[in-house]
């Protein structure tokens, strides 16, 4: 028995965010502007362009004022933002943020080490975030990090985090994210733990954010697939990774991602051979390789 | 709808094979015994141990008779050779080997590259080492591959790969194995192809060798599942590839599988910290890191 897949899946593309929030190596805003323009050239109708969190403390995200005022809105496409506090959302507000994710832990400790509050404060704060976000005119992804599990309290039970998505939903967030922070997730729990998110959430919008932490993301995604998510976060180069989380890898990454979309006949508005050349500045700027398997392609054999 | 998974899985496991046959740098045949004992006691019970190939051409191959004189034959292990010619196969009885995979690729163009035969041609020798094989006692796993796909031709229609397996079933061979030596499958084709063999071999043993050269082989494990595979051939820290496949690259990692089907609840018999470390001394061997995600679990975050 099989259940369809989504035609087309939307990638929300999370590099200049997640991806090299914690990257030492500082991006300059001119890269950061040259991404976004190339990441739309090449189809993507999703970016995630900035936090706006303590400059001290996340470097990279300093610009964030200076990207926004900058990056040229293109119709069609999707700028988001990712916001944490009052004070960041405020900024925000003050650069015309279409789009923002305000997102909870479903793990007390990761909420405590994350956000210094436990589940139950932080919920009551984003809760406020949104209703603020909401009458500025914005749009609302609310979402649940460690979903599928946390690094340090392992199995996280499913009823803490339908506890957060009925208050998501009755807050009226216009989508809702489930982000597996850890990596922890597998195909079998992604099934059980979508089945009961899609009975609280119906036709609401699902979007997924994964770590490729253990090697199982795109066994995850096409798990996800077929319970009908067609909206994924994944980052250029498979980047990214949470400071507050032990042993955290990068996301999913886009090229993988959208090259096993391809491969299956699902459409993402993707040109991929384009995406990535667009990553190749990027790789070079970090002085790393990419992690993405999708690149085999395009290099020669080792 | 949910198809259930199966509750037991076997890993055939090929590193000594598969995994080391284009290594440049020749493991000592003292080194191959100590890691099928180590196999063995972590609770792998299925091992390619050696392919019977000429000796000059694949030198990492050549002590197969001295492999076989030595390896301790414990009861419930299943030792495996690979078999490609006539010459091999009586290489292999000499030896006492008591199953061996015999493989028909579905590509004219790799079929010629890999044994200088038609498919039609090497079906026929097939059919013949088959016959001998069982003469001789062996049980024989009859195996396709490119199965999913061709680097040379692209896409393989599946009426090719189901004429390979019905002539193998008419035979009587005791397993069939489906490769995707050019390691294109995706989850999706996984289930097209799987479900049409399944209407040919009906309850005879299948099994999967698949390559994760990008990036989908758990996809497609996960995906195999859900159609009710329960063998796999894995290799250990992801090594492998066919030296006439241009861009090969390794088989799926047997520590990466092993993970996600203990992760699913799945059972391998397999003790999965053990199994890393049994890799240690081979990675050092080969002197180059093996791409396995498992191992994060084992190494302080980079």
């Amino acid at each position: 028995m099989k259940l369809s897949l989504p035609k087309k899946v939307q990638i929300h593309e999370v590099v200049l965010r997640d991806g090299i929030q914690n990257e030492k190596k500082l991006i300059p805003t001119e890269e950061k502007l040259r991404l976004i323009r190339e990441l739309v050239a090449c189809g993507v109708r999703r970016i995630e362009v900035s936090s706006f969190v303590n400059r001290s403390l996340v470097p990279q995200m300093a610009d964030a004022e200076a990207l926004w005022e900058r990056i040229e809105r293109r119709r069609g496409v999707l700028y988001s933002a990712l916001i944490l506090s009052e004070g960041g959302l405020e900024r925000a507000i003050r650069c015309r943020v279409p789009h923002v994710g305000i997102f909870v832990s479903a793990s007390e400790t990761h909420s405590l080490k994350n956000s210094n509050k436990s589940v139950s404060e932080a919920l009551k704060e984003a809760v406020r975030l949104i209703d603020m976000a909401q009458d500025a005119g914005m749009k609302v992804r609310a979402g649940v990090m460690n979903a599928f599990g946390c690094a340090y309290e392992g199995p996280v039970p499913v009823h803490r985090v339908l506890k957060l998505v009925r208050a998501f939903k009755k807050r009226g967030a216009d989508e809702i994210c489930l982000a597996d922070s850890s990596g922890l997730a597998n195909p079998l729990r992604m099934e059980d733990v979508l089945a009961r998110v899609r009975g609280e959430t119906g036709e609401m919008e699902l979007s997924l954010h994964l770590h490729n932490t253990r090697g199982l993301g795109l066994a995850n995604v096409f798990s996800a697939l077929r319970q009908g998510v067609a909206i994924f976060d994944t980052s250029l180069g498979g980047l990214g990774g949470c400071p507050f989380i032990p042993g955290a890898r990068g996301n999913i990454a886009t090229e993988d991602t959208v090259f096993m979309l391809h491969e299956m006949g699902l459409k993402t508005g993707i040109e991929l051979d384009m995406l990535i050349e667009a990553g190749l500045p990027l790789e070079t700027l970090l002085g790393k390789a990419f992690q993405v398997f999708a690149s085999n392609l395009k290099r020669p054999p080792s």
